[in-house]
């Protein structure tokens, strides 16, 4: 059973920031201080038409969003090769899975497969808690749910881990992997 | 020093094929085979404005180029994380440096530091040659030269190793980790 984050840092959950955000600035401060190389990728984008104006910086005038085809962020964390997907939620009680696509849920198959940490950063928005849920517990509730189409919260309290929040590393994931990974 | 390629295998490299084009060639391939997780990064974008016509995909209007902050590929392979940059020249004699800028070299500092197979890719066109490059050796050269801007060959013939080619790996550059790397 997990604690509740102590308040103190709880307040650092409510200021509007995505989790996007937040994960971004933390991988900016484990990127600073050495501690760890994990990036977010970039939106894949089908390139269309590019307008090359003289002495101007090439423009493209026509693109498309394409669906991606992995996970949001990978990276390496001392000699670790580190693999997640970040996903927010409104729902207090469980996390719908449509967000998660096929290829995505695939990938992180093919991650474990080659001995990497896969995982999931799953925040839910009201209760300002954010879970480190590994990929092997999605892929049961994925690969076992037909008619479910959501994981319910409890979930995430007995096989997560609740993440903890600091001031530089806000959503300080790589404290799981110290403490669960040997 | 390098034997040359068999001449059957020389066959495969000159079919106007681009350097990046056989990469992600291979890397399907050892995706598909699960052999290996490794795939290019997307062309970063800055996006300026987006359409959202009625009924249709939203269109991206207006977007630029940004600079890659990290290198082109990377993931996973038995448990090691796999980093690299390809890049292709014409010149026959060495390898220029421009084409790799400062923050790519960090980037490859810092992937050493935290224990990863980090290298070039780095084919000499006219002579149909691909070397596996270890980025230490390429940090040796940029870091100390402060005159030269390029790597003669012979460096790559020397600390370098030459790729093989095969039909489903067309640039296996894994072959040379398993060699190379126990
Ligand atoms: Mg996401
Ligand atoms: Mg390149």
């Amino acid at each position: 059973k997990k604690k509740p984050l102590p308040v103190s840092a709880k307040d650092y959950a409510n200021r509007g920031m995505s989790l996007e955000e937040d994960i971004n600035a933390t991988n900016e401060y484990y990127l600073e201080m050495n501690i760890a190389v994990i990036h977010k990728k970039p939106t894949p984008v089908q390139i269309v038409h590019v307008d090359y104006p003289s002495r101007s910086a090439a423009k493209i005038t026509e693109a498309y969003f394409k669906q991606a085809s992995t996970t949001d962020y990978n990276g390496l964390y001392q000699g670790r090769y580190i693999d997640f997907e970040a996903k927010e939620t409104r729902n207090k009680t469980s996390f719908p899975m449509r967000n998660i696509h096929d290829h995505q849920a695939l990938h992180m198959k093919r991650i474990i497969a080659q001995g990497g940490v896969a995982f999931l950063l799953v925040r839910f928005t009201l209760l300002e808690e954010v879970y480190f849920f590994e990929a092997r517990h999605f892929l049961d509730w994925y690969d076992n749910s037909e008619a479910r189409k959501s994981i319910p919260k409890s979930a995430f309290e007995e096989n997560g881990y609740l993440v903890p929040q600091s001031y530089q590393a806000r959503v300080d994931y790589l404290q799981i992997i110290d403490s669960h990974y040997s």
